[in-house]
């Protein structure tokens, strides 16, 4: 790539944790960027992690870090629920930020962030890497050949087991298999079926402390087309997705991060095939649009603009509002002191539980119905992360659904 | 198979399309049976049947067939409208049946004919093939060694572009994908998760007589499973089933006559195999399975005994009443009278659709919303079945939903 004689930019990363992480090993393939700063609430972290990566510069706060005026471009990777706050801060700083997905919480969060960079003129991107990665203008571009003639329909899933993972467990950090992992296929039927959606409807069962554990959300779009996702944060899945035409069908292995397209005649023959060209980490596509928009003092980048971060959040609200599942950032004074109500109800519960004889539990975890998922049943831990003590095995599951609300998510 | 000295059965074909045809060249397979004789209403059309593939009796009409003493067990493959007629008269006339899916177009009907076999002690069966399949026993070993954990979820697609295809468009001869299609799923689901479903969710878009074109259905289970189904009847699907567990995920493929089973890990490596082994049509187990039990003088199978079938058909009864598709065959007097005004008036807005200048009508299409599936879209002929004429290019496609019904369907 020409960098027009402009040196690199310097980047900071805030927090220090897996993503963290796979950003610092991404800088070093990028020759637009060079590791900058990074900053932890813990220091210690903060210092060990930029002797690791190479980072010049070591904080204790995302402030210290802003008020560094060498700082060209932060990105986030901390817990969902720091969002907000974090790119709020960076963009009155008039530092140009890329947050990890979500970008925030709910689509009015991202509107009132969105509008600020505008008016600051701070660039501000959300580092959902599929929009970024090459091969999606492969799988465009295979549709478009109408290789599979009329494409009708699209399936995808994708599931992990980080059941007990402590940051999706939590509805103070936003968790729930959502905003984690569902995104990804929300945001892969966006670039594949674009947002004139007619109708979203999902349909769940819930963790312990009524977040959403697996989702099935069905998106009908004015064409008559539809979408039709399965998310789970307990099931492992398959990663594929489908899009289903008239003629054939086109077959992505790993929604995730896109490895393979095939595609299948009526008959189902392999006709087509490609590979994904090799790739560094993956992440460096969304820091390399970064880079290129900042150097043409854009504020935005195309593969995912302001209005298309605001569109998928938008319809992540109205599937938490069918799911009733909402965060304590959400709630007004009365409802958030009967979340803390049923949240130390639980904790109690819990920790009776822990207490009681090993026989008593695992037969309580029976009667909970067949013990499967966050019902008492114990899952090894993954990455390394925090695990939250096993839920209460007493805890019945739930599951809910939700009607169409009257007007379009986008 | 030891065959204790009894002689072949004779049987006999209702029908003689497509599937009649498939189960004509089966016989010739399976030791236990002999093709002894057709009906058609075409008595031409039954000759040419059974001169080509070696039966011994041609009829004209089923009555016909029934008076044929030496008729052992009947096989029914006609359009679904007619299953309860003729299955009813199987039953009466004390002649073994083995009917087509789905044994009727709803569950009061499959119970009004099941209490009359064991009334009259005649066997009855549901030619529900993948039920019979032998390595549907390997994916439920495989389930059970816990190789994937605890499972958690289900996802499963089947489509396939028939849809101008006479049948699975005329409400008259009980269309539409669920009952064609999607009761492949339904049947593979309750093989996997068993039948203890506390909630059913349906979402679809229609053809142009409101039968059901495509749809996403979600099951949940009082074990707090998800099973997640996408049917399509305009779209090619991989026809890949998933069933993901907390340690990994067993993918099938072809939910419609199993041909391999893969297991992932939790890393989606490969750690296990399977190919289904050799077969002739795949039709020839279930044939074998009504042989045994007709031996042992059961009026059912254990592979899809009276009670599956009438669950399955609780099933769709519940996603149709949903989807709000009802056939004539259900419908009273004053709502017979809306449906064949509509279809009268749909017939001539086609016709005068067909009359009007080629130009106008593709323009007309496009206006209707992207030319997708059944509006206007031209499909070729599958199987050298009957088409429809183009559905009218100015009929907007409709989708709606249904929430939860109280009861569980089984």
């Amino acid at each position: 790539m020409i960098m027009l004689g402009f040196g690199k930019l310097n980047m900071a990363v805030v927090g220090t944790g897996y993503m963290a992480g796979k950003m610092a090993e991404t800088i070093r393939y990028v020759s637009e960027v060079r590791p900058y700063a990074v900053c932890s609430r813990s220091t210690d972290r903060a210092y060990e992690f930029a002797r690791k990566y190479g980072f010049k510069k070591a904080y204790g706060s995302l402030q210290e870090l802003l008020e560094d005026r060498k700082v060209d471009l932060v990105y986030i990777a901390t817990p969902h629920s720091e969002h907000y706050e974090q790119v709020k801060m960076c963009i009155e700083y008039g530092r140009p930020v890329l947050c990890e997905k979500p970008f925030c919480l709910n689509a009015p969060m991202a509107e009132e962030l969105l509008a600020l960079a505008h008016e600051k003129n701070v660039f501000a991107a959300e580092a959902m890497w599929i929009r970024f990665l090459p091969f999606a203008g492969q799988i465009l571009e295979t549709l478009r050949s109408g290789i599979i003639g009329e494409p009708v329909m699209l399936t995808a899933g994708l599931g992990y087991n980080v059941g007990r993972v402590r940051r999706m467990l939590d509805p103070d950090l936003g968790g729930g298999a959502l905003l984690d992992i569902g995104i990804y296929l929300l945001n892969f039927a966006s670039m594949v079926f674009g947002d004139d959606i007619s109708r979203i409807n999902a349909h769940c069962t819930y963790t312990a402390l009524q977040l959403d554990e697996q989702e099935s959300i069905t998106l009908r779009y004015s064409s008559g087309r539809i979408a039709q996702l399965a998310v789970s944060m307990v099931g492992v899945s398959d990663r594929r997705a489908v899009i289903s035409g008239t003629k054939g069908c086109i077959v992505i292995e790993n929604v995730n991060n896109f490895e393979s397209l095939t595609v299948l005649d009526s008959d189902h023959n392999k006709i087509a095939s490609y590979k994904r060209p090799g790739q560094r980490t993956g992440y460096e596509y969304e820091v390399r649009a970064c880079a290129r928009a900042i150097r043409d003092k854009r504020i935005e980048v195309e593969e995912m603009d302001h209005e298309q971060i605001i569109s998928i959040l938008h319809m992540t609200d109205h599937i938490r509002s069918q799911l009733k599942v909402r965060f304590p950032q959400e709630m007004n004074e009365q409802e958030l002191e009967a979340y803390h109500k049923f949240r130390a109800e639980h904790t109690a519960s819990r920790n009776k539980e822990t207490a009681a004889p090993a026989a008593d539990r695992a037969e309580e975890a029976g009667a909970a119905g067949e013990g499967t998922a966050s019902a008492g049943a114990d899952r090894p831990a993954e990455n390394g992360e925090t695990l939250l003590p096993a839920a209460a095995a007493g805890t019945e599951k739930g599951s809910a659904s939700g009607g169409d609300l009257p007007e379009e998510p986008a």
